[in-house]
């Protein structure tokens, strides 16, 4: 198997409230206060057609999280057995790359402020792909 | 902005029929064949809690898409107005991450067969995370 590794190059970053992994909800729904993701303008182009309202699914390089971790215990509770991450949301795997699906509350230049961001200030931002329902999310 | 790259690591690679992005579907439903995860056998306790039967997100890295484009016409059909890369699924964008939404339909030590599959073969595996709702796909 080819080892060869590729470099993932950030387009932006979010600014959260939230600091703390431990700070962090578990899941969006459970809390997760505004955010907003703060693009390098040159990606400008790249967001032409976003739309405030719509939902969207956020990609980030979860930097804080440990790649050499494949079991945890789920949600961090030590009474749940040991899952393999890739059975799990865990930000500690291999690939840190996190999936959020948030809706856009506003769009400012190159800034858009989202619903409902599970993610650490300060964390890349990789990629938004558009979710038009269960066919688009292929 | 910090100008900082992360270096993905492939944890396996896609066996698929499918060999030339004119021939791949441009949407899982559209009638992508059977396709193998093969994943390097240091991955085998990641996998442990997936089972034949679930639905999971494979995120891969899109080896030979383009990273300098940031618009396009959706679907690649040029009668479509062109829209910011960010509001398309298209595999051309500034990190080519796709996200396949697949059912596990056999496993076989670290080979896991997907049904509905839309990617190349030895297409680059970065992660793996399960789908249990709209709530875990934050």
């Amino acid at each position: 198997m080819a080892e060869r590794t590729y470099a993932v190059r950030p387009v932006g970053v979010v600014s959260s409230p939230l600091t703390d992994r431990d700070q962090a909800p578990r899941q969006g729904d459970e809390g997760a206060p505004p955010a907003w993701l703060i693009l390098n303008r040159r990606m400008k182009a790249a967001m032409g057609g976003l739309q405030v309202g719509a939902e969207v699914i956020v990609l980030t390089w979860l930097d804080r999280a440990r790649r050499d971790v494949l079991v945890v215990h789920p949600r961090g509770e030590e009474s749940r057995p040991l899952q393999g991450v890739f059975n799990t949301r865990s930000p500690d795997r291999p690939n840190p790359i996190g999936l959020h699906r948030v809706r856009i509350t506003a769009i400012e230049g190159t800034r858009i402020a989202v619903a409902n961001l599970e993610a650490l200030d300060r964390t890349p931002v990789l990629d938004i792909k558009p979710l038009l329902g269960d066919v688009d999310e292929r």
